[in-house]
């Protein structure tokens, strides 16, 4: 069996005890009835068009929804957001897939982080049939070094800039809370990266997926935000960002922030002159939440309870992890990346893991289009309640002693 | 200013009214708060496990919303519809856009009706970067002769059938109540054109649009209903469908109903993978108002308005078109078609018209990937009410008067 279909396998396999998945669980979503009913409630009886929702909407999306996002993500970022800056989608993935697919397309080349997020790099490679080209990193973001040296070989030379074609190439990246790795860029490395994408003619596309599920006390700076620093700002990145993580994935709804070249591009294509607004009536619903205050306190209450579960998860590892595993403890966001001993082979143990210990996790090669990082494991705190979770930890530094018996035992 | 940037400003002007859009209006969808209230208490309150509506769920799509639509259509088509053989998608245009970009993609090439759907073929060249090929339609379809030929001339010498690719290329139609022309296939035509897809291993992207909004005794068949007749079935129509035009566009919901070749590529695509289904909380509310009946009723109500607006239109043309121009009366969907004089280029009459009458319409040239329709017009009953619809007709055929002035005047 091909080893991408084999971890699709043990994710959709029910009695697996799920470390791997990235999304809220049932605790974490409890709320969403209350919010929903509130929300649904405020839309049907206090619009004074009430058909206003249920018909096709403005390409760039709501008015209303991207006014209650701009002021929502002004204070959450507390860096301002223009609601003219703000185009609705259908959740993050598909506003990776517009971007990529309306940009760039077939042939056309994607610098990614080595390790990324898996289905990304996979989607931009076998479903868009781009060149994805890995960039090593480090505790610090992507090797920018290495980057320059890749754009520079990898630059068409038959390529101009026009209105319709700004980039020759993008680069995704995602420079807060990575998934799978944990860390947040440095300072000097986003502004090193825009600097570089800015040079090269290339587009960013950073995914703002998990910045506001901090740990600290606010959230770290978005690499949008370093590319605005420049006077002569003409936007060199896009922020993919949704409400899957901070509300619910079964909404499919998410923003782009873009600055005004991208956004033409992608209100102008003909997908969004016949489908007008990306989820309409689901952004009506998230808008209603937001004006109410539901989705701030929500984002509140389970920023707690990810922290919680973060502590649970990092004290359980440092306390039982067998020798030669390490990892490092992150600020926000959802995984854990565990480095195992070199001679592991992280799919093998999931394997084992799966029939013996009843969990499943993510194997590292997943996130790698280089085909490395084999002994790497992703550890999710996002779906199980705290008391299940210390069941899986639990399971998997047992499996982890079992595969790897250390010199003492 | 580009023709097609100043049809979207007329389309979009708020003083205008609307013979342009193809969507329902405030009448047809005033029923939306009791259907969506309805059905949101019942998501909300009768689900078993109230966090699946807002969880990320199976590529295919929630298995209720599956079921509930199959028995629907099933009912609704009078031809047995399996809920194994349908995927959810977010609307008809994201159910093509997703098609095409993963099975074909840039430089592929489309075969599409000339006239067809404007921001469809417009879609797969300028977006997709697809090879767009235009075939000749009359009354009963798509030129299957000149199709037949085309396909055999296009073909690339090197194309083999695999399992990911099972089409080297497409045909977008419209075989049911046609946007924009009105008309149906004949059956013969829609064997026809089985017959050449299958022999020249081409996938047939039939969207089953209008089909619900017949004014007859029944909903004509479906493409695909043709391929099924074979009991060598492999499939190679799919029917891309929408909750639109019968519920609300706003939902961004639809489907298709297609063969397992073709959902094995889709759900195993990484597009799927990361995002689950693609409109999930809405088509927990579409099952919903569908288990309830609401759906059910709805069709049927907007079909008897649909029914009598359509009359009026035709009914209006009949008597006040100046002599030179045709139609035919559709019996079903939202448009007619309206071929003026040679000389007339509807461009011009529509500048003409939306300053002097303040009504928009589609001229032609839009739905023509050869450039030629240039003296057709398509007007539309959709969003208007009946007395609005009155006074926007007889505002055209006063503005046709002025431009057009017959011999007797």
């Amino acid at each position: 069996m091909d080893p991408i279909a084999e971890v699709k396998m043990y994710e959709d396999s029910s009695d697996l005890l799920p470390l791997l998945v990235g999304g809220p669980g049932p605790d974490t979503l409890q709320n969403c009835k209350e919010i929903f009913t509130k929300a649904t409630a405020s839309v049907l009886e206090t619009e004074t068009d009430l058909t206003q929702a249920f018909r096709y909407a403005d390409e760039q999306g709501d008015q209303e929804y991207r006014d209650q996002l701009a002021k929502f993500l002004t204070t959450e970022y507390n860096d301002t957001v223009k609601s003219s800056e703000l185009m609705v989608t259908a959740g993050a993935t598909q506003g990776l897939y517009f971007l990529a697919s309306l940009f760039f397309n077939k042939h056309k080349v994607a610098f990614v982080e080595d390790p990324t997020y898996y289905a990304a790099h996979t989607m931009l490679q076998c479903d868009l049939q781009m060149k994805v080209v890995p960039v090593p990193t480090d505790a610090n973001g992507i090797d920018t070094n290495v980057l320059d040296k890749l754009l520079s070989e990898n630059r068409p030379k038959s390529f101009t800039v026009t209105l319709e074609q700004p980039f020759w190439a993008m680069i995704y990246v995602i420079s807060v809370f990575n998934n799978p790795a944990g860390w947040c860029y440095s300072p000097e490395r986003c502004g090193e990266l825009v600097r570089i994408a800015r040079q090269h003619d290339v587009l960013v596309v950073a995914e703002d997926i998990y910045n506001l599920v901090y740990y600290g006390e606010s959230s770290p700076k978005r690499l949008l935000a370093y590319d605005k620093l420049d006077h002569d700002y003409m936007g060199n990145v896009v922020s993919n960002c949704t409400f899957s993580k901070i509300l619910a994935p079964g909404l499919r709804l998410g923003w782009l922030e873009a600055p005004e070249r991208v956004l033409r591009v992608l209100k102008n294509s003909s997908v969004s002159w016949s489908g007008g607004s990306l989820n309409h009536y689901a952004s009506k619903l998230a808008a209603a939440a937001m004006k109410l205050g539901l989705q701030q306190k929500h984002v509140q209450t389970v920023r707690q309870i990810y922290k919680n579960r973060m502590m649970l998860m990092c004290e359980t590892l440092q306390k039982s992890l067998p020798p030669g595993a390490t990892f490092t403890q992150p600020q926000g966001g959802f995984f854990v990346w565990v480095k195992l001993p070199e001679a592991v082979d992280a799919l093998q143990l999931l394997r084992m893991t799966a029939k013996k210990y009843k969990i499943n996790f993510l194997p590292g090669f997943c996130t790698s289009p280089s085909g490395g990082f084999k002994n790497y494991v992703r550890l999710s705190i996002s779906f199980c309640n705290q008391a299940t979770l210390a069941q899986g930890l639990d399971a998997f530094c047992s499996a982890l002693r079992d595969f790897i018996p250390t010199d003492t035992e």
